[in-house]
């Protein structure tokens, strides 16, 4: 239904409690009665100030039959009456957006997920720090590439520290966590985590010991004199997923059903921590698509919390078999970072590692870590496609 | 397996490929050979001033079978040489900790839920302020009360903002929210928010428009002068979600697997926002047991994006009975909030409400609310569990 469209036709079905609604353009929608009282606009039931129901639920009759119903102002509004002599009017283009049926896709809340691997060598989506922090269609851009591909890169950030910062106030905050709003990863004489040493990592998602995964990281490469070695690799948890799922089902079945316990210790900013998670290595949603992916070797936990003893052995083969599938050269993107870029990418999706490091003389390399999280992104995506592409200004 | 114990003896299962040990005591404990080879503590596999595996899964073979066993050091080691010639040591007493037979709850990580109802009318527990910033058993027991009930009460906090910071930076740090690091709760003559005005709130969480729920809410009050009404129920989520489970398994199983929009949208610090969440009404572990609840009628969206049409009926009625079962008598608790008091409660199982204001003469009502999230109060926990109760400090 167009936003222009007009209401032609409202056919009753009493015992299925909803109306059928024609439109002049051949559209069909259906809509609940208890749905349509649920939702009155009208002073009483909703307040547009704070856009919020104000009507209770208590009060609502979950099988309440409409009186009566017509079409008025030139087919604009549905007038509805209820049996308390109750009126809501619904606007014609309020309610198209809202159907029941043949319902749109919202490509923020649902975007078309990309999978990828090694064809994204030398392609990857690439914005410009300037532009970023000036420029909402260049912000919507990268949030829709980390959306559906979950990787990006940033170019032209100051040779300082901060750029993860101003990036996030565009969005709303920087995600805090034990380690601070950023952290610092330099190659350091006594290093204090694996990250600060000059040694290879492997393939990993960050904080896996969280249940609450950070989102998006921000990495941001402030120095990098006389260093070699240092290349990133990146892995799409979605791609090895899928890799799974076709040629392994029962290493699938097991990486998506049992739960793997993570874990870390230490002390940071003078007060020891102790963090654990315990959730599957892939995660999926209601519907049994893919929604995260949580595997970092060095943080596994010694206890296997929720795997049968007779289970251990077939889960160190899941996991080894999702460690070889990443590192299949068809799945690897590599990159060395230079100074002044970031590399963003989604920590719910996207496995990163970095080769081991060589100081060839009076040499320093220093990145700046940060994390933004996915429900205030996704905001801000929403906010700026209504800005940006839709005439209609309500939400 | 008491940490003072020794090991007797060991049998190979190499069919099975585990290792069946047993100490002194009586005790039997089983031992999967590749768990083993993966836990390894030589300076080679493990690093422990990281506490972290440099052991790759990729150098892991899963089918391992070891060489040889011994026991050594008066029964306090058990010695494993692997095909390679690689020997393990591990400590009787670290391995007492960590075997899969007959395995040791957590009861920080799996807490012993207790439910509740009215009969918690009077009986909410209480902690002193004070006494939470200085003594670390006060503070673990708040947190244990959260992670068993879910609701406890501080009393004795100043008059004035800043107390619920002070009893993060006994945990961590607060949570942010797009609404700030704390968010203040005042009668206001043009209230931007419905906590803002004099009206009534019913039984709900906070900000379930996000997937990532806020964990544990502090709620704390600062002023309260010539002012009626404004009286704090309570409700447990787990107690409800039992009783539905009991009574309705039909409304049990929709409100357990459909998902259920949220939405809200507003400026907050000059800036637009749009957030928006889709998960279960109850939200359940890969075991089937309770996790979290999420429900607000203000915040529900209009568009139910998950829900089929010929479901949406059916939906409603479980979402009214669900909210019928809240509001039994059996089930709510009543509490009026005094000046210096803070109400803490888990957001991601506790319901809470606020009955209508009424502002008696030249009168205010000032609440300051905050955060923390379960991850970072899980680990203080885990952090002080070993400080008051383990004579063991190793991790």
């Amino acid at each position: 239904m167009e936003p222009s469209s007009q209401l032609t036709s409202i056919k009753r079905d009493d015992s299925a409690r909803w109306y059928r609604v024609c439109t002049d353009n051949g559209f069909e929608g259906t809509y609940p009665y208890v749905w349509l009282r649920d939702n009155c606009r009208c002073s009483q039931c909703f307040n547009p100030s704070f856009n919020q129901r104000t009507l209770k639920i208590v009060d609502l009759d979950p099988d309440v039959i409409p009186s009566s119903e017509t079409i008025v102002d030139d087919g604009q509004v549905l007038r509805v009456i209820w049996p308390d002599q109750h009126r809501s009017d619904f606007q014609a283009a309020w309610l198209s957006r809202r159907h029941f049926s043949d319902r749109p896709r919202d490509l923020v809340t649902d975007p078309e997920l990309q999978s990828w691997g090694a064809e994204l060598n030398g392609n990857i989506p690439t914005f410009d720090f300037q532009k970023l922090l000036e420029d909402d269609v260049e912000l919507y851009n990268w949030l829709d590439v980390l959306n559906t591909k979950g990787l990006a890169f940033v170019k032209g950030a100051p040779t300082e520290k901060g750029a993860g910062g101003q990036i996030a106030e565009r969005i709303a905050y920087l995600r805090r966590t034990l380690f601070g709003e950023t952290f610092q990863v330099s190659t350091a004489i006594n290093p204090s985590r694996p990250a600060h040493t000059l040694q290879a990592i492997g393939l990993h998602v960050d904080q896996p010991y969280l249940n609450y995964l950070p989102g998006i990281q921000m990495l941001h490469c402030i120095e990098k004199i006389n260093v070699e070695g240092a290349e990133n690799q990146f892995a799409d948890g979605l791609r090895v997923a899928e890799q799974i799922r076709e040629e392994y089902s029962e290493e699938y079945h097991l990486l998506t059903t049992r739960e793997v316990d993570y874990e870390t210790t230490g002390v940071q900013f003078g007060k020891s921590f102790h963090l654990k998670s315990r959730l599957p290595t892939i995660q999926l949603d209601m519907d049994g698509k893919f929604q995260c992916i949580r595997y970092a070797d060095i943080w596994r936990a010694t206890s296997m919390s929720k795997v049968p003893v007779g289970q251990v052995t077939k889960m160190y083969k899941a996991l080894k078999l999702l460690n070889d599938v990443m590192y299949r050269p068809e799945n690897l993107v590599r990159h060395q970072l230079a100074e002044g870029e970031i590399v963003t990418f989604s920590n719910h999706r996207v496995l990163h590692s970095r080769s081991a490091i060589t100081i060839t003389g009076e040499g320093s390399r220093h990145l700046e870590g940060s994390y933004i999280d996915w429900d205030e992104a996704l905001s801000r995506m929403r906010v700026l496609h209504r800005k940006l592409f839709c005439s209609d200004a309500r939400p």
